[in-house]
């Protein structure tokens, strides 16, 4: 695209806005918790949570700006405003092809207090909850906060979903099969054989399906299905989570949402919310927020997508090209999951020598943080402009030799 | 003050913006749930959840807007952004002589979910708290929501609580006293005394005190002094939560606080919370909202106050001259709770006359919404303008008659 057709305003130089305009450090070292900017020394590359450096669709910005304007910030309605509930419904029915009504649809106070709420509105203590190892610390530990029990199914980047060892996993406590779809941290998506293998297994035992599409929307080739997609049956049993922190940068602002297709089900989750006596829910400046991302954000989006495309083949490429390094493209999200082929050398330890000699963060595929089956894996995330991604690996590059010798005057 | 002397650019007619810019029904309509005029048919005046039909200070709509113009909306601090938990503690040691530090602070997404949180943390299935009878119906649903069980005290207009049935209410299940001050719905102020003999209680006893000051700059004529002021030991036993809908009327970006001052406790509680795993916690922008209003918006706080309590005076006066309605004027919140004098006539039946003859809504003083207290009494919001105010009165007036007398044809 030539610099004569721009996209938008914000895109004078043809590229969506995302190469030509640097992130802007100086915001995110006051703006960027959670692991990130604000937290790390000022000489340290964050790759760390999933959470972009890159500023939120100009759409956003102009309907919290017009919404304010007006200073009236009432309670919203318990479930979510019409405005946001309809933006999320129509968003799943036309681009995800997935059964959703705006009456199926509770806003949260972002994805991951609605898994929690998930949890809590469907277990019993005892009850047990099939998650995939690894996946998102998310996922266990809200099991375990509603007394819930995690049983954990391997999951594979060559193979997805272990399918014999699901059927294996699930008993007579089990209420919950949990997908992480797209995956985090392999960053694949489940194929549609996969898909309906575990409805099945659904039907067949009666189970819950929580599916955890945060990531939906971050694919670069092939679009992630949803399983409640497959057939009516299974979209009545599916709870799918979702958010917008991932594909527009709000995480900041708490917004996500719990999409049901049963009343009796979606008013289980909803009464158990407590959102009736205002003691939960999304902030209504958040839902017009995320609305807006939805209905007016998608030139930006696919202009983001783009931009991620070239700095995902960029990044896993040059990481895989390093020794005992392997780091094939993910299918979907913005994180890298490098496979360690060097024996003796730790997550956590290469996870600490990237911080200590090369000054970049890194997430370890540690137990704590995504099960036992992550071992021998880093996870980078890679939501920022080219030359802090370059920054980053010329510094990896740099130290690379030291990261992976054992240094014996280290305790690490 | 005259025109020529505007204290705002908001201010032209020189009152503070409250008389002269009648609020925006259009806005409200659209916009105020939970009861209110987005709940209710078109010709009906509600006067029903604690929510102002004015809009929020200029200062806050400001920061907002210049907040969202870097257009970076990523993870906030889990416990909340250092500006939100240094304001409020300025706020509550400075205008209010309360002891509070920013790291006592955690920002939570409305003072509803702060008393559904505390629950949680400090009570353990059958545990005993001690709430007055009447009060917000939220202390006994959050208390009941963490498995916990509520001893009602009487509070009354003329005595405030009863000392001697608090002292026999506490038992060995008992862990928390919980105070709501100010008080919703007779809008008393707990006397140094009454805070005294609490203290006392909670040191003797080893209990928690839970004080909701979510009114406590609601006043008029004197300051509402928290227990926590009292003395240092008794501050350590406080859990203070506070909000912001209102006195700012922020009830929709969902932002309130928990103050503690013991770090155990206050680690417990966000424990418990799920902050630091993303699953609990307020929008950054709604804490950059409500930092603004304790740092600039005290010029239109003082100008809110001056409004209301000439609303409080005019309405309270005119409803105090119906035949059979008692009605005192609130010593804080902007909330009108008359007793009904009428032999037979229940809150439930006024109300629904209220509401059919003259088309005013109220919330009655039904055990559903205050405890069996509140009986014999309705609740009237009156943040509004004075214009409402006056069509209100004139329809109650218009109708007193019909309301309280008996309709053969009627089945309430």
């Amino acid at each position: 695209m030539s610099r004569s057709t721009p996209r938008s305003p914000h895109d004078a130089a043809g590229d969506g806005g995302f190469e030509s305009r640097a992130v802007d450090r100086g915001i995110l070292r006051r703006r960027a918790f959670n692991l990130r900017w604000a937290e790390q020394p000022d000489d340290v590359i964050p790759l760390t949570a999933a959470d972009p450096d890159l500023p939120c669709p100009p759409a956003v910005r102009q309907a919290i700006v017009e919404y304010t304007a007006a200073g009236n910030f009432a309670y919203g309605p318990a479930a979510g405003l019409p405005a946001f509930r309809e933006a999320v419904a129509d968003h799943l029915q036309s681009r995800r092809q997935t059964p959703a009504s705006p009456a199926g649809i509770q806003a949260t106070d972002s994805a991951a207090s609605a898994l929690f709420l998930v949890a809590r509105a469907l277990l019993e203590p005892g009850d047990e909850v099939v998650i995939f190892d690894p996946v998102d610390f998310l996922f266990a530990a809200s099991t375990e906060a509603a007394g819930g029990v995690v049983r954990r199914v391997p999951f594979t980047r060559a193979g997805g979903l272990d399918l014999d060892r699901l059927r294996a996993a699930i008993n007579p406590r089990t209420r919950i099969i949990a997908l992480c779809n797209p995956h985090n941290p392999f960053g694949r998506i489940m194929s549609p054989a996969a898909l309906a293998a575990v409805a099945e297994l659904a039907e067949r035992h009666d189970l819950w399906v929580l599916s955890d599409e945060i990531w939906a929307d971050i694919v670069y080739e092939d679009p992630c299905p949803s399983v409640a997609a497959l057939q009516r049956a299974i979209s009545r049993r599916t709870i799918i989570v979702g958010g917008f922190s991932k594909t527009y940068g709000l995480a900041g602002l708490r917004i996500g949402y719990i999409r049901t297709d049963d009343p009796a089900l979606g008013e289980r989750i909803f009464a158990c919310s407590h959102a009736e006596k205002t003691a939960f829910g999304a902030a209504t400046l958040s839902q017009i927020a995320a609305a807006a991302a939805l209905r007016h954000g998608q030139p930006w989006y696919r202009a983001f997508i783009a931009h991620l495309r070239g700095v995902r083949d960029h990044l896993c490429d040059r990481l895989d090209a390093l020794p005992g390094l392997r780091c094939p493209r993910p299918q979907a999200t913005y994180l890298a999951f490098p496979r360690i082929e060097i024996p003796g050398l730790s997550a956590e330890q290469l996870t600490e020598r990237l911080l200590r000699h090369a000054r970049v963060a890194v997430v370890p595929g540690a137990a704590r943080w995504f099960g036992p089956g992550a071992e021998g894996h880093i996870r980078l995330a890679f939501a920022t402009d080219r030359a802090t991604v370059d920054a980053a690996l010329a510094r990896v590059e740099a130290h690379w030799d030291r990261c992976i010798t054992a240094d014996p005057a280290a305790t690490a």
